[in-house]
């Protein structure tokens, strides 16, 4: 990188469902010069979530798509370089919706979070005490509400997403079940998340052990595939469960609309909801989220993995690798 | 029927899917006799619930199903012509789940409502005034809670559950939409129930009718029937939407589970949710509700149409035939 450019990762062309490492470009920009009232921040790290894959679609969704030739949309968390802000000064370490990109100017509104404990590396702003946790603690404990005693089933349980489900609600004391993909990543719940069964979707006899785990019933879903993992799953909700849908990661493509067993019957006899959301409507929420997720891993009752890339040149290809389940843990991009 | 005898509805054999008049027996049973504490109530009406096929089948459910030669479990109202219980006179005219027959010897647990007022028919108490209406006033109140101005499908909206649901939405200010079937019931949404639109599933623009009708989106759908009809509702979703799951009408056998375009992605980029309701589970609210009831139809608020048979030989037929959608307004047996 040269002192006065701004390598970006820009959209080349919209992709159908995952979003490959040839719908990116690599581009080189000049240095952003921040207006009155705005900052310059130097990004460490950027995020990479599946959520990335509809920011990038042009169908059904909640969010304008990235425009072919922008800046990718993501989060990230850096340093202000330069600041035309008071309230902002150089040094303050921060996060927000800066994008793929190693500089951003950016309003003050744009940030997130002000990072100001450093007790924990600035990635885990991006992950398990950033979006990947606040979507956890809010999605569990607002929609799900699960009680002590009750079931609660993840799908993608070793995911960044998915282990502080898992661990929120083994915290309230609460029987958990991960699905995952893998051997290493079934180890990776038991071992390190705390589960209480852990289950490999990859496996043939995968909806038996489900079964076997999930014998007094699903009280609370918390589904980040949808897909065929969620049909098993579906099959066993106790009366007044609550499945929050979080994600649809094992279905590459909704247009058209793929197929499944109907969900009606289901919910009607067991008097069972399901309930989208998406965590950006809830910015309100985020300050007390962080303030329980930093002291429930301060206390080490939530542990967290990260998979970290090198390098600008790797974020291209890094969303169909998570989508390919390549990632152990939290996957980020780390610049210099 | 001689005096002495009970002409009793009994299932004959276990149907798959929805149950037709060979699926029961009309037999002749002695006279019940009220033990201690008990009631000797003898109904005038007999109701008939699209519920009831879920009450026979074997499959998931919400209740024990109905034995082979037991009584079809069935809401009923009459009169009390002999009573072992001093807060239950004879003459007292009451509703519960006597089942279908003319007799029913039973403990005063088993009544659902003493029905005190006379200004309005007794069959009003199995119907707008009960089970139907309370079902569609705690679904679209507690479930749906619709906003003035916000938009309300109902599926079957002529039916005895839709049409109140329609009226009570109406009268809180919302626009309502019923999706009912054929011309006739189509009239009497429009110029009865006052639905500000009312669509035809069975023609061949349903489709365009209801995208037409609901271009503002969906705020509240209250589902009577699943399948093709809720597909086309489910793509028409408002951000916040919440769908209530009130029956499967339209799906004839859910063994094995039908397919359907996945709702999950849709739920998501929606924040919506889908929530099922048994109503037998809130009787507790069952008395605020007929309170507001009353007096919404006794104001004119809420209008309801009756659709008697008369005589038990009817009964047999009747579940298959409101399946057929032959019924115009509440299905009810009057005896004698």
């Amino acid at each position: 990188m040269s002192a006065n450019r701004n390598r970006q990762v820009v959209l080349a062309s919209r992709p159908e469902g995952i979003p490959q490492a040839e719908h990116f470009n690599i581009i080189e920009a000049p240095m952003p010069v921040p207006s009155a009232g705005q900052v310059l921040i130097r990004n460490h790290f950027l995020s990479v979530e599946p959520a990335m894959r509809g920011w990038v679609n042009a169908i059904a969704n909640y969010s304008t798509p990235v425009g072919i030739g922008e800046v990718m949309r993501a989060f990230a968390a850096g340093e202000i370089v330069a600041s035309m802000h008071p309230d902002w000064p150089v040094g303050t370490r921060v996060t927000g919706m800066f994008g793929w990109q190693e500089y951003a100017a950016v309003d003050p509104a744009v940030i997130d979070e002000r990072v100001d404990y450093d007790d924990l590396p600035l990635s885990t702003a991006l992950g398990v005490l950033g979006i990947n946790g606040i979507t956890a603690h809010y999605g569990l404990l607002k929609i799900g509400r699960p009680q002590p005693g009750q079931t609660v089933v993840v799908s993608t349980g070793a995911g960044a997403v998915g282990s502080c489900v898992g661990q929120i609600a083994k915290r309230l004391g609460c029987r958990t079940v991960a699905i995952t993909g893998g051997q290493a990543k079934r180890q990776l719940c038991l071992d390190r998340f705390g589960y209480d069964a852990a289950i490999d979707y990859k496996q043939a006899d995968f909806a038996a052990q489900l079964a076997d785990a999930c014998r007094g019933g699903v009280d609370v879903y918390f589904d980040n595939t949808s897909g065929t993992i969620s049909d098993e799953v579906v099959k066993h909700l106790a009366v007044g469960a609550r499945v929050i849908i979080c994600g649809t990661a094992s279905i590459a493509n909704w247009d058209p609309t793929p197929s499944g067993p109907r969900v009606e019957r289901q919910l009607l006899v067991r008097r069972a909801s399901m309930q989208g959301f998406v965590i950006m409507d809830h910015r309100d929420q985020y300050a007390a989220a962080r303030k329980d997720l930093l002291q429930w891993v301060r206390e080490g009752a939530i542990r967290y993995e990260e998979d970290i890339l090198d390098g600008i040149a790797q974020a291209p290809g890094s969303i169909a690798s998570l989508y390919r389940g390549e990632n152990l843990g939290k996957r980020l991009i780390r610049l210099r």
